[in-house]
């Protein structure tokens, strides 16, 4: 492809409305361009790159023996009345009336087309397993699109669904799609991970999220050293015996000590000359209706989800002032558990320690060497905390959590037959009895990839796109494409790696060559090579990595044999 | 691909709710199901045809310099009240509002969404021409969808538009398309006419409609037996000399004959022994403001349209009964030109006529031997009519004009600066100076013309698909695929033939043979190869062709060889 005949319109200036790099890279290399928020044109090279995506996806769900449909994308309210999720899900949802006054909306999922698809075609184990896919323009109304293609409201998706006769089944058509992940994003050249996840709003039984590493990323992980685990954050177990025992070898007595002022753990822990592990935090939590005291050591956060599925709440905040004061007596900066009013709960982390410090539900004053003997109250004990930096992997016991940032990319759950039994999607099964399907879905946000992929892979001067899904292979700079001379041996490479199935673009415009350098930079193909009189002169060309900067004179012939 | 493996639920009863070819072919082959009125699944087998002649669009599109991009199916409110459409478009536009109580549609064509872009990136001559294209899901809320895919509310579209900085740099975009389409239409192996069109509501300078010619065609079309002229039976020009001189010798005078009852010009016709080519038809219309009566040959049909041009009137209909009376004084059936109160037009057809017979204005009574010299009223002589089988070609003036039936498939317009003046969409000219961008625009219904392909290749057990666009090349058909050695020599073509590209649909399923060569001919693969027990004791097996029926024994060397 020449430059000058495509359509690839690169700034010089970083747009002011690009948070994130993926997002800034992507308008700047003239990928996308917003239409509205969150509702984005893919131009010729943002779609060349969805299109390399979108290629591996197939050819992946297709050796696993899925098989490609497509759904629409204006679904009828009424597959979702039946559901269920019409009423539950909120504003995300993009509903419509068509000209007769019906109800439909824009899928942002599809389990309840294909349910419906399903139900009416597959009527004995016989047909089954079957696994349907397709790659879709999908539509979210998320509240706050942000941050380009990676949280737009419109955005291209690959949503694939397995129907199964038993558990047995299910679980194998879940391991498949898993394994198929794995090779998608291999082969897309990402380095990620796969974390165990909550199953969220979609439901079911079990799910796992495809994490693409990246510093920006918006979601914490936690990966062992040693074995492969890996889990989000929030979802991480810690397990109980992951503290040292008490180093003090007797219990003091506990005494008031006046602190004025001090109510943060890092002042606390300066002024006593003690570290934050020897500190208890006392956090209020409630549900609008009920109030507890959550115990936790003092260098650890407490994580809101742990505590909600333990006391199996719908809803947790923080306490406010007010809540507090009634509940403890105390004003916040100094709570404590001894003589506490409300129910107390306490994160494992503090189920070992002794001579330990809390607040004294007094203004100004916290208790030293205060033991479990001084708290009145029945404690009941958790796993109520983020897990951190250096714990002991909860899988294998051995390696070491240690924390990262990433990018979900894919999510793959078991659904178990939440749709099926809702929707009355049955089969026949051995015995003549009708059961419901069991199901799973498995999804891939293709945009995101893309934006995820340069998360991952950039520098100052933009991109480093990995060879795989990089819209072309090669930036074919030619420095004077009037020179005859140059033209023709840029021709002829141009010709010859074309005709090699090489992606090449031939920057061919008549402009100078510190713009061309620049923007072969920016669009980040793995390599560039610029063909310039001088160099020529001693018949050499330049071949350049992208990835690790080198840059070497090299023949014409050799160059072509880089192919 | 086997076909155990895949999703092919196909029918073995018709459909009670389809009413054409294709729609009933398309459901009972699996290749789409009904979600919604007018809204559609797209299975494995119809999705792989609508791939194939994706790629078939894409690739020309490409070779032609156009430029793929993506642009959102929902779009803003905005730009399409810029171009004054949100107003003027009626309830085909799916309108809806988003979470902010933003007014958004689903973009039924993307003219606004594309000039936006451009004008915002091309600010130069010198950037021109450019086109740009995309293949996406759209939506028209069609009031009465039918035909399955043929006339759907959701449905694929490949949609592109050019943008020039001079009239004569359009007309060659444009030519560039027009010859973009005949290569895809041919490369898909569809017999098509291109016919000059109306450029109705999207409105321009001119167009051209592709027809696939198929029986039972929407679209009436007329075409040249010497040249290339074609044309919408409804624009088709009837040339003012194509009617024989008068025959009879001499005038006769007028006469009022008893005609009890007779209404009609056969009935007439039979009665007054003469043939309707010596009838004149006297035909009330109005505007619901004025009326006018149009005098034209009885074996002809009134054209609606070209009247409505000929008088700028903005509505027309036949009138009612009671405003024939009131203008004319007579009751239908009986009206004629003479004495007539109102305006009177006639088609050129009755121009060169002598004495004819009309209706006389009084209920059982026509008036014969009449000649314009009897008419009172002025009249204005037009091309009124429908064009006929055997008309004289308006083009070449040699040729005889044949009536076709087929279905619109694609569709050009020179748009001119209909949508870059009012959306302000400028670019500086050679002189500096600012001009709106020439533009044009060119569309194919991809889903359309997989459904158009049936209708013109079918017979009584199924389709007939051309080799290009059908789902596979080859229906391996296994008579008994439990047998060992069938099934190795099943296997053994199926191998060898996918390592030769081609697209093989192996029937391995447990079946009888009855119902596989009855799947084989619905789906109408060109090949089918047949291995039977029987057959391969000679070393044979069957190769049929689907298009002519020949059905040889051939070596299984020789079937491979076929490839």
């Amino acid at each position: 492809m020449k430059f000058s005949e495509y359509f690839i319109p690169t700034l010089k200036e970083n747009p002011s409305d690009a948070e994130v790099v993926s997002h800034k890279f992507m308008l700047r290399a003239g990928m996308i361009r917003k239409v509205a928020a969150g509702i984005y044109d893919y131009l010729p090279l943002g779609l060349k790159m969805i299109r390399k995506i979108e290629n591996i996806v197939r050819d992946e769900m297709n050796s696993a023996g899925a098989v490609e449909i497509l759904m629409p994308a204006v679904v009828s309210a009424e597959l979702w009345q039946e559901s269920g999720r019409w009423d539950i899900y909120g504003k995300e949802l993009l509903r419509l009336k068509d000209r007769n006054n019906r109800d439909f909306c824009i899928g942002p999922t599809h389990e309840e087309v294909v349910t419906d698809l399903v139900r009416r075609e597959i009527k004995s184990y016989k047909q089954l397993p079957i696994n349907l896919y397709q790659i879709q323009t999908k539509f979210r109304d998320e509240v706050r699109p942000r941050f380009g293609v990676m949280r737009g409201r419109e955005f291209i998706m690959k949503d694939g669904y397995s129907f199964d006769a038993s558990e047995e089944m299910a679980e194998l058509s879940y391991k498949k799609m898993y394994q198929a992940y794995v090779n998608i994003f291999t082969r897309c050249g990402l380095d990620f991970k796969v974390v165990e996840a909550d199953s969220g709003a979609i439901g079911g039984n079990f799910s796992h999220e495809f994490m693409v590493l990246a510093q920006n990323g918006e979601d914490a992980i936690a990966g062992c050293s040693s074995c492969s685990y890996g889990a989000n954050v929030e979802k991480a177990t810690v397990s109980a015996d992951s503290y040292p025992k008490n180093i003090d070898s007797q219990k003091y007595r506990m005494e008031e000590v006046y602190t004025p002022d001090l109510k943060s753990i890092d002042d606390l822990s300066s002024f006593l000359k003690i570290s934050p592990d020897r500190i208890v935090k006392t956090v209020i939590l409630s549900d609008g209706q009920n109030v507890v005291a959550l115990l936790i050591r003092g260098d650890f956060e407490v994580n809101l989800i742990k505590v909600k599925n333990f006391l199996g709440w719908d809803n947790i905040f923080f306490a406010s002032e007010s809540i507090v004061k009634e509940s403890t007596g105390s004003d916040i900066g100094f709570i404590g558990p001894v003589n506490i009013k409300c129910r107390v709960i306490a994160d494992f982390s503090v189920k070992n320690m002794v001579n330990f410090v809390v607040g004294a539900n007094k203004v100004n004053f916290h208790l030293k060497n205060v033991n479990f003997e001084d708290i009145a109250a029945k404690i009941d004990f958790a796993d109520l905390r983020n897990i951190v930096n250096g714990d002991k992997c909860p899988k294998c016991g051995k390696g070491v959590i240690s924390i990262f940032r990433g990018i979900e990319v894919g999510h793959i759950f078991k659904l178990g037959v939440k749709y099926s039994e809702k929707m009355n999607a049955l089969f026949l099964d051995k015995d003549g009895k009708q059961r419901p399907f069991i199901m799973g879905c498995y999804g891939i946000g293709i945009g995101r990839t893309a934006a995820a992929a340069i998360e991952q892979n950039f520098d100052e001067d933009g991109m480093i796109l990995p060879k795989p899904i990089s819209p072309f292979d090669l930036y074919l700079l030619s420095l004077d494409y009037k020179d005859t001379e140059v033209r023709e041996v840029t021709d002829k490479i141009y010709t010859e790696l074309k005709s090699r199935g090489v992606d090449v673009l031939l920057d061919d415009r008549d402009e100078r060559a510190g713009v061309k350098f620049k923007d072969a930079d920016l669009l980040g193909f793995p390599y560039r090579v610029t063909i310039g009189k001088k160099n020529l002169q001693q018949g050499k060309v330049e071949f350049k990595n992208r990835k690790d900067g080198t840059n070497i004179l090299l023949s014409i012939d050799e160059v072509i044999g880089k192919f």
